[in-house]
């Protein structure tokens, strides 16, 4: 257990954080964090309340979906999880949660338009919605086929997930990621935020146009680009 | 007393998830808990606010509406809720709520497709709205009637309880139930924010279209099919 | 002092609400207590944000807009007030808040239709919109002016205060009455409860129908009628 | 430090009211307290989230943008809030949030009109909305023209900041003012409310029209203009 002490830890203080700043209610939601080194990563089991969640009971998953250690059931989308992992180089946590708006933009099947600042802060291009899973992924292997379809969406999108952390999955919800399982989490709930900002701009006008290139890139260069000079480093 | 001691708790702490839930303001709604043994069930008292409900005041009814124990008078809506405890299988508690968005829905006369995942996780069906009450029935036995035109909403759709756990009452609002008081308030928080996100993707897209069948029966069937996976039994 | 201190008691818990019930921000509404057999009623100070409120900072008004007791200039609204406590029998307490889906429909100058039975508990009737006050009465006496322009509201429309507890002054808010202070702020939740739930009916369909009235006399009656049946009483 | 001290408590009390006031997550906003005297402000530090905020932490900055005391970095704003301050006269405070409301007036490029007395109390006008910023504005100095971009926008229109205490950056978001800190976040909750008001006033009736001029006045005048008497002064 020692060796993987402090993942359980990243990942029971980022899946606390989802109700907290209520992204999910009941067992509705996971974060996941990830230790590239072991190949392996700390999850919320499935269907446990928050308020019942202790270190302990998060439970250690290899890259084939293996449990290596931790006594409960890993989140029913710790398959959805590794995929990512294994496709997308340099993440450090994932999050899913069922938040309303972002939900809401996933059930309309729609991607999210750069509409202003905020969304530009955190990613320089509309947040992509996946196409609608195909029977057959379904019945062959739902959740593993999950993280196929965001794998596939960026591929051929040509979406680094290093500039987009965030994706809806159409008819469910958004998953996001980061560098951390706490960055994770913090990109859900600026993906909430960025969708109840963008529904509530439709409904004032329904021809609102994106933010302009010139606007978009500065708002996301002086975060994260070469010369950012946003924050305290 | 002590033969109830049991089901006032059960019914006590289920309503008492209400408030606590935003479910419903000053004493709109009411939980109660059935013991299909005795035949009989506890329920909040009629117009009690929730800060003063205490365990004692919980009032035990059988199947006829006749209390059996406690000093003050039940819900005005027992008996929409001693209809469903006879004629619906299987039920250990029942909530009715007045919470917005599921308000909203009934108000609109509308049943609530099933738009994406979350929804499909709890029922793979429409949540049914049941027609506008005739006026003989609303001057025949109002709150029974309301048990009745539920029921037969129920049979002629040819739904299943068990499998669709909600109903929205044109006009009024929401009943929801479960195998325990505790499942049928879990059930009336989901269908509050079910409700909500529904409404939310049909402001993005009027013409939203369902879940596709194939990925409605995934997410039911690996919560509660026989091969259910979802959760740690 | 000794003889309002119930009286200011009671105005000093019911403004407490407003913020408790998130019915307004900082200094925005207030609730007034009238002792019918005194003709004076105790008010909110004005401009004092209620973390600022203070038993003894309550100012005791009569109903000719004397102050009678109290060291503050009482709520700017205090002559509104007096004017309902004049023309309208019965009242013990009133209630101007500026939360906003009622203000939404007073600024969109539209009585509310009964959508649902949350309504018709607590009025058989549309909750009615005051038309724009002329520039003539705004010249005048500008609170005096909008108690008349709500008593004339009323008289035009042939409608009853004991039954219909709110009113929308246009381009404004609602102000709402009671039996007492705690029953006027009471009103004030539930209107804006009401104006919630019938904007978001609006919005999922625009053609919404009222209640037919067979329903609405129903709910009415069973909690205000001769035969009432719901509550303890 | 001794002499900046005042000024870093008055920033300080004002920075931590954006999180109470839910006006923005995480790090996303901030407000400074003006010394006119001595020609600096004091602002939030870049990057800092509000549960990680001290008294010490504060920068003090000179009206040229140069930091003259404090060990972090100031606020990426900063620079936008310095042209402020030197071009609106009599401003002791500045606020900018990404309040959700706000937000979406601004994504959606549109000036808010006087719908209700909410609003005139707290300007007589409609809350201008600037254009969207040049690419050779936003290569030249973004921050310093985003404060350029304001002014120019008040003076084009013939705004008066003193009864404008509001603007809405297109794309971007809203920075508000007042003769303290204090004062101008306010302005920043009076703004979401008055924002929030304006959408659901327009969700209810897209054609609604605004106050006609004779409410607009007084309201403003009674509580801003020489004979006001609302409040205790």
């Amino acid at each position: 257990m020692d060796a993987y002490k402090t993942l359980r830890e990243e990942a029971f203080e980022a899946n606390m954080e989802i109700p907290r700043r209520a992204l999910a209610i009941y067992t509705w939601g996971n974060v996941s964090a990830f230790d590239a080194g072991q190949g392996v990563f700390a999850i919320k089991p499935s269907g446990l309340a928050y308020n019942a969640l202790t270190l302990e009971s998060m439970v250690v998953v290899d890259l084939d979906g293996k449990v290596v250690d931790g006594k409960l059931r890993p989140s029913s989308d710790a398959k959805t999880h590794l995929v990512l992992y294994r496709e997308f180089p340099g993440l450090g946590g994932i999050t899913h949660t069922h938040s309303a708006n972002a939900v809401a933009w996933a059930q309309a099947r729609k991607s999210v338009p750069v509409y202003g600042t905020t969304h530009a802060d955190h990613s320089p291009e509309e947040i992509p919605c996946t196409p609608i899973m195909t029977p057959e992924a379904v019945r062959n292997n739902y959740e593993l086929e999950t993280g196929n379809l965001i794998v596939e969406t960026f591929h051929k999108a040509g979406k680094d997930p290093a500039a987009m952390p965030m994706v809806l999955v159409a008819g469910h919800g958004p998953f996001t990621w980061g560098k951390s399982a706490a960055q994770s989490v913090y990109h859900a709930a600026v993906l909430e935020e960025v969708c109840r900002m963008a529904l509530l701009t439709l409904s004032l006008d329904p021809a609102a146009v994106p933010l302009p290139e010139h606007l978009i890139r500065k708002h996301w260069e002086r975060k994260h680009g070469p010369g950012a000079y946003y924050g305290q480093q």
